[in-house]
């Protein structure tokens, strides 16, 4: 392969970003900070989609769709909210080009078609849709409203990464409407723990659940659950947000139902989103200098069949075999790729295949076909193991499982590993600047001391875990009370 | 149900808008030109995305995701098709907004946040991909690339219409890149068909299957083909496109290749679309006075099962049947609803389930059980019949089944009712005007007798069917001669 390796224990960052080009999952576009998102990666997004999807409908979600544009009147309504994302929007002032008359050939943008109002390009959809659901909400039997969309949005950023921040993402955004403040709190812990099984079930990322604190939340909500992943070079990523918004939309959009009471209440709302970034921790949890490693969950290619052979009665002996095991396979559920390009040599298949993370390889020759074998090679452990042909019907299946389990309790154990109590500033700072992993520490709670850690060490809070020692303490930095300890890292 | 009714031949119109906002499907958003596609309205769109990607991946194809933005630079590039599409850009000039110091509260567009080079929001994008093409395109090796993209595009429009004609609608695009013009070609017909095989056998739409005439064509293209059905009112509706584009984009972005022989060649290419403007298709053909009707293969509902009872013993044992129906049923792949809402009476429920199009509705009563039978309506022909509880798993799919065909015919007969030879200017005249419906009639092959058909009647051609009726004659305006029949039909 044609793989500049780079090793991860020497510059992670340039080994994902090569790993993320040579595996052929995205790459920059023209457009500054904008990614094309390849057809290998796009499929990898379309099973995460598919799943997510699954589990959204089980929950008694239906998807539709919203404008891409907000009118600025709209944006700027829910003043928090606004205020959070306005340095990062992308407007559209017009809504014509026209021939350039200075430079024949080129457009210009026409100043007649100036618009009257300015639209924001949705970085986030609570405005445009709770400026739409204060028409499909005047009782409580209009409740609660569970819906989901499956979108684009654009957060201008300056710095970017694929996959990770990007100016424009593709995401989905649950936006749900709630007659009760529990209610809504029950929906916004409900999604969190969709996500987290999705991460730990599908993904095999073993993740952190909690909330996060007043300086991390999103803006427009009252509380923001998340789930935050280790990456192997010990930073945090936050793969998940579930919101609940309180009535900050219903205000700021007027939306009101009648309770069975025949009251006039604000309605209660919650949002909750993942986005493509869901791929770079799939990519950087689990993959090695060798290139990606999929979990079979989620790979689009679970088996790859590679013939040897040494001349064209070998191939078609071996061809047979292969499409045989192929269909047995695939009647089981499995998508199988039988690699018979003649152009390139096994050994140069075997790499390109483990730099695309298929989890299970199968090497055939006519040696092989004697013996009554095949060579499966699991892409986790890059071990190999002669497996009896009348077998693999089993043997592939249960193979796949373990690479499943196998990758969860990997990611597991390493974040284990690289996670500890920080009990005082000098032990804070050796565990996320020279250890770089994951510190429990206390915390006295204010943003001011918060801030300060942050400028000290980069490290934020993360969350504060629902299931935290709350053994009282004092916090590492100030020495001041704290009633329990939160997630410290440096994230993504 | 509180659903204004229109009649069709009333107001057909208006008949349309009344249908699409009390089904459910869509409404107009707070956004001029943009809608909002409802939970119910989407559930159909799903149903559409999910057959036609499976079409597309089994014809070879993968799906990939392109940038929202297209750099001016690049958007003029192919100047037909820069052309073509100027006057309704949406322009992203700036990426910031900032507050307004006038107006406590309200934000502005930061001045300082102005773009060096304008983004335009794709209005389709050959430009963003053929610029992205250029860089995964050396090699006869690397062709052909066959790949889809769903997306949202924008074209602004002044007057729009639900589904029919939105500034943002929601579509599918196919990219492809092609070593030979003929393997180009084939691939533009083959993608045509698949469009057609879809219309005619999930939507229970007939449709006509041409090429546009130079006027008609798609910006960029060397040729448009095209799939034309008709509405109710015998206007047509031009259903999916599907473009030769020969290697216009290959020379607007250099992108060339490396023969077998080794030679430098220009790539050949096509793209293809279809977009929520089927939804707008669906609804039109089928649907009656009474609401929408659905094909059963598009149907997110097939059965609903309406309980009728008297006390709640009565609804007890009515819905111990109707849940074991259901589950029956949904054994068999059916999407099953049991209307168990106790706060509205059957009749309204009828006219609800109605209103959504759903197949096939069940109604079930103590006597009905006292009976061993259920009263089964059928939504396309509203009629009802009692039916053994004991054969329902044969008799509904067989229903459904039943439905699906007499939609298209149905739809096939009224096309042809609808559909003349005109022979002279006098019937053109009176079949497009009075007789609203499809003509077949000579053209001389020119813009200007087009143009001046359009200017007269407001019938353009539709396109020059694949298998028209080639005998000579001469053009229904000009007298000038003709090769064969065309399309001339009022057109959505």
């Amino acid at each position: 392969m044609a793989f500049d390796k780079v090793k991860r224990s020497e510059n992670y960052s340039e080994w994902y970003n090569n790993l993320v080009k040579n595996a052929d999952l995205a790459e920059h576009s023209a457009v500054k900070g904008c990614m094309v998102i390849k057809p290998y990666g796009y499929a990898i997004w379309e099973k995460i989609q598919q799943q997510l999807d699954k589990m959204f409908k089980e929950t008694g979600h239906s998807n539709a769709y919203f404008p891409l544009f907000v009118p600025k009147s709209l944006f700027e309504k829910e003043e928090k909210n606004a205020e959070g994302f306005a340095k990062e929007c992308a407007v559209v002032t017009h809504y014509r080009l026209k021939a350039n008359p200075d430079k024949p050939g080129a457009l210009m943008v026409d100043p007649d078609s100036k618009l009257e109002e300015e639209l924001v390009v949705r970085p986030t959809s609570e405005a445009i849709i709770w400026n739409t659901y204060k028409n499909w909400i005047q009782s409580y039997r209009d409740l609660p409203i569970l819906v989901n969309q499956w979108a684009n949005v654009v957060r201008w950023e300056m710095r970017t990464r694929l996959f990770l921040r990007t100016a424009e993402f593709l995401w989905q955004e649950g936006h749900t409407a709630h007659a009760t403040k529990e209610e809504a709190l029950e929906e916004t812990k409900k999604m969190l723990d969709v996500y987290a099984t999705f991460a730990e079930e599908f993904m095999a990322v073993p993740v952190i659940r909690g909330v996060k604190s007043e300086n991390e939340r999103f803006a427009g909500a009252d509380d923001t659950y998340c789930i935050e992943g280790m990456m192997q070079d010990g930073k945090a990523l936050q793969m998940g947000t579930s919101h609940f918004l309180g009535q900050n939309f219903a205000k700021a959009f007027d939306v009101k139902f009648q309770t069975k009471e025949g009251k006039l209440e604000y309605v209660w709302a919650t949002s909750w989103g993942v986005s493509t970034r869901l791929m770079g921790a799939l990519i950087m949890v689990h993959s090695d200098d060798e290139g990606l490693v999929l979990p079979p969950k989620l790979a689009p290619i679970h088996v790859v069949i590679v013939p040897v052979y040494k001349n064209d009665e070998e191939f078609e002996r071996v061809s047979a075999k292969a499409l045989e095991i192929k269909k047995t396979l695939e009647t089981l559920g499995l998508s199988v790729k039988f690699d018979n390009r003649d152009t390139y040599k096994p050994g140069y298949k075997f790499a390109e295949w483990e730099l695309k993370g298929v989890p299970v390889r199968i090497a055939l020759g006519p040696r092989d076909l004697d013996n009554g074998v095949a060579e499966i090679a699991r892409r986790d452990e890059k071990t190999k193991t002669s497996v009896s042909l009348d077998s693999l019907h089993e043997y592939v299946p249960n193979l796949l499982n373990e690479i499943q389990i196998n990758l969860f309790e990997k990611a597991n154990a390493f974040q284990k590993l690289k996670t500890w109590n920080a009990n005082n500033w000098e032990e804070f700072t050796e565990i996320v600047e020279k250890r770089e992993g994951f510190a429990f520490a206390h915390w006295d709670g204010t943003a001011e001391t918060e801030e300060k850690i942050k400028e000290l060490t980069k490290a934020t809070i993360r969350c504060i875990p629902f299931d935290r020692d709350e053994t009282p303490g004092t916090d590492v930095l100030s020495g001041k009370p704290s009633i329990g300890r939160v997630l410290f890292a440096k994230a993504y």
